[in-house]
């Protein structure tokens, strides 16, 4: 893992972990390069654009440090997966949102056509299942099970998505049930999927999954919001012009009625900008930050009583305050 | 399994066998039609159509028979698992296309629009693996293992059709492995998937499945410039239109220099039409069918010396031959 692309809660939680965890991170980078660099020109020029481009890496560590320094390397292979079926729906998210730029960079969508790109997240959400097939491991009913679970919820809450486009009275339940679906149950599966620990340690680690997911998509649409492009590789308010309606403005729409008489399917990049400033005027943010805030300390909480030893907790507690810290 | 939306050939098959073929069949049916009714208003809607549209259920059928009468359900499982990756990628073959109709109906593409039809493609995917891992079979590595790898082969041969698009230079073994990937491995898969037989039995099953597979596509490639459109559901041409060169326009090239010269990319549909009636003058439609034939052949003859048993055999004949007349 090339550090100098990691943002600093990750690159903290590697200097915390003793040795295992960064060999173990390196290995499952090795092995994601190896996949998409091996799979055909078209697969190494697009989808290796999107491997060079970083991300956190989050939910593969989330895989390896839930499993624990004692896991086998059927734990690399679960990282691996799942990092996968994430980088697939990212490319797929990028096709259905006909986005330019990711991490500030081109979409696969942008740079070689919506064809190439459903087969490319086609490809990358295979190679996932492929990966888990593979010894040791051998492709567990359990690990294929949560794998495929949750990538059934990322394509539900994609289709609850587009249902709800452009419906200014969608409620905080359906946004967050939708969040489940498309967020927090890749999270979920990945505090799972590593390893097979006891049923009250499986249920803690769960709920750590889904409310650390919960927190990372309620801050990521506070960024949406607020920005900076610069930052986000996004445009402000890219998510009111795909019509997505988020918990901001969900919040917002009741403290400015004129919120609650957008024409959504009206607006221009200028007009998104401008909504999102009334958004902020409500200052309905802090609300949203302060529940994500709520979310991540739940999550911290449950860990201890669950018998999850200290050394998991510490390096579990950094993951969560980073998904916090990245957008504070 | 309604038997008034079912081709001859499919029906002849379940005829010829016992109680358990039908039955079986039936089963992967219901689970076909609960998943896809179960699984939200969207995907009920549009898969809920394409289930419905029907198709010939082969790759199913090919798993169960290939399987054979002492198979438990994790065969059905795994009839069921290849149905939904194969309708998983008409989906998204018909959204890189932007088909307006398949098997005569409106495909989801057209009636909901990419991002719907993107997503539910990927439900379907998700779901096909997750059905590998149900109890019993309980995602066995060998099972995910096949299905992961042949969906890797069609996203594949799916990158490199788009990558050789409008290249009139493109050669008979470069059609042929594409094929290979496309369609062929998914009925070698279906071959395999079922169960688990020596060595020498699954190396026939293997190749019955890949050349049929190859018939298959060359038959189908050979429908798209013969028409009628009222028996494909789709206008004759198409594949000239996305700029795919078959094999029908491969091998007729060498003897009618002009179409060695066309601009692929200039077609209209009545250009492509034109097109088809010029390579339909050269013969080489018969060369095709006929290599096609020879393919079926060969996949029939290697049953016997492997030990698959006569109760197989027929049924495998049966289906082999159903491929060559449902084209003749």
């Amino acid at each position: 893992m090339n550090r100098s692309n990691v943002p600093p809660p990750v690159t903290r939680v590697l200097d915390a972990a003793e040795a295992w965890l960064p060999r173990r991170m390196a290995a499952v980078e090795a092995r994601l390069s190896e996949l998409l660099t091996g799979g055909g020109p078209t697969l190494a020029a697009e989808a290796g654009a999107t491997l060079a481009a970083g991300g956190k890496r989050l939910r593969p560590m989330l895989v390896l440090v839930c499993a624990g320094d004692q896991a086998g390397d059927e734990a690399i292979r679960a990282a691996t997966a799942i990092e996968l079926v994430h980088m697939a729906t990212l490319v797929h998210d990028d096709v259905l949102d006909a986005a330019p730029l990711r991490r500030g960079l081109p979409t696969v969508v942008a740079r070689a056509g919506r064809a190439t790109a459903t087969a490319v997240g086609d490809l990358l959400f295979s190679r996932a299942f492929a990966e888990l097939s593979r010894p040791p491991g051998n492709g567990s009913g359990r690990q294929v099970g949560l794998l495929a679970g949750a990538s059934v919820g990322l394509a539900k809450g994609e289709l609850a998505q587009r249902q709800d486009a452009f419906d200014l009275g969608i409620g905080a339940d359906r946004y967050l049930e939708r969040c489940r679906l498309k967020t927090a149950r890749l999270f979920e599966c990945a505090c799972l999927i590593g390893t097979e620990a006891d049923p009250r340690q499986e249920a803690a680690l769960a709920t750590f999954g889904v409310e650390i997911g919960l927190a990372f998509q309620l801050l990521d649409d506070v960024l949406d919001v607020t920005g900076p492009a610069q930052r986000t590789g996004k445009a402000v308010g890219t998510d009111l012009l795909d019509g997505t309606v988020t918990m901001p403005l969900i919040l917002a729409r009741a403290s400015d009625r004129s919120l609650a008489e957008l024409d959504l399917r009206s607006l221009d990049a200028d007009g998104a900008a401008e909504v999102c400033s009334r958004i902020a005027a409500t200052g309905v943010l802090e609300t949203v930050r302060a529940d994500a805030r709520a979310r991540v300390e739940h999550a911290k909480s449950v860990l201890a009583p669950a018998g999850i030893d200290a050394r998991r907790r510490q390096l579990l507690t950094m993951v969560a305050d980073g998904v916090v810290e990245r957008y504070s």
